[in-house]
């Protein structure tokens, strides 16, 4: 009976933060002002620093470069956590495509490069503003299009995961 | 006896050439003047802004980043060719590892990152003191030490087989 209750209120808890988190999300994208998740592209990301690469296969095949404002960089070279707030990051993505052009000058199959833009996303440092997902705004844009908040649900249970690095999984390369 | 003597003559020519190329290779690796190819390392590179991403498999087994100067930047983005004088192309090279931490959070091996630097390169336009390189200075540094000349000489006439980007295979990500 105990583990019956417990379990009807683990429930109820769980119900009430998702119901919680629904609202606040969609006051959020619907004024701007307390979004959960990054509604609108933070202007002048593709002339920011440089954090490092990655490529995902499986379902993904992406190529992506992760950049960062100034507030980041100087975090990222500092080692500081958790990231300040003003922190920003950014990935770009583009599909993994293999180079013809430079195979040729290779004379055989080796050569990746980055294929046509897939998506642009952001985290954004500000512990109040986005409270509800640990301090961090996450953002998911397509053709300049913000995803809506069912898209974006999983961004912050995945990235709460790393919890050594202030949810960033993306390392510095020197 | 014509063809022998236009071979002779041929010959003659191109090991005349060779020796004055390998004279101004030495002087210029001397002086630091007129270097055939770059033997400084341009400061600030690493604050450069992002011009794309490549991996290359084979032998070479590695992730880079390309940046490029303020000048570099116009050119790519106005599609100015050829690329002016004072251009600088960086590519810093990693090694391409999986990542565990992110296979992990994924669930399945399908992440790849930059892992240690392996080495930086350079492509500097100069009209005048890499006129015998196409106008490009090459530049190769592992450790921040330059390559020596025997290691540079492939460089340019492998980047010459690029003729429709003046001799730059990297293209610009969007």
């Amino acid at each position: 009976m105990r583990r019956l209750i417990f379990l009807l209120v683990t429930a109820a808890l769980i119900a009430g933060v998702f119901v919680t988190m629904t609202a606040k999300a969609r006051a959020g994208h619907a004024d701007g002002g307390a979004a959960p998740y990054v509604t609108t592209m933070p202007p002048g990301y593709r002339d920011w620093k440089f954090i490092s690469v990655a490529h995902e296969e499986a379902g993904l095949n992406s190529f992506s470069a992760v950049l960062g404002n100034d507030v980041a960089i100087k975090a990222y070279r500092a080692r500081t956590l958790p990231y300040p707030d003003g922190t920003i990051i950014v990935a770009l993505h583009y599909s993994f495509v293999p180079s013809e052009e430079n195979d040729k000058v290779f004379g055989k199959p080796q050569s990746f490069v980055a294929g046509a833009p897939t998506n642009v996303q952001f985290m954004i440092k500000d512990s109040k503003k986005y409270a509800v997902t640990g301090g961090w705004g996450f953002g998911h844009f397509k053709d300049g299009k913000p995803a809506d908040a069912t898209f974006m649900q999983p961004c912050f249970p995945c990235h709460a995961l790393d919890k050594n690095d202030d949810m960033v999984f993306t390392h510095y390369a020197p």
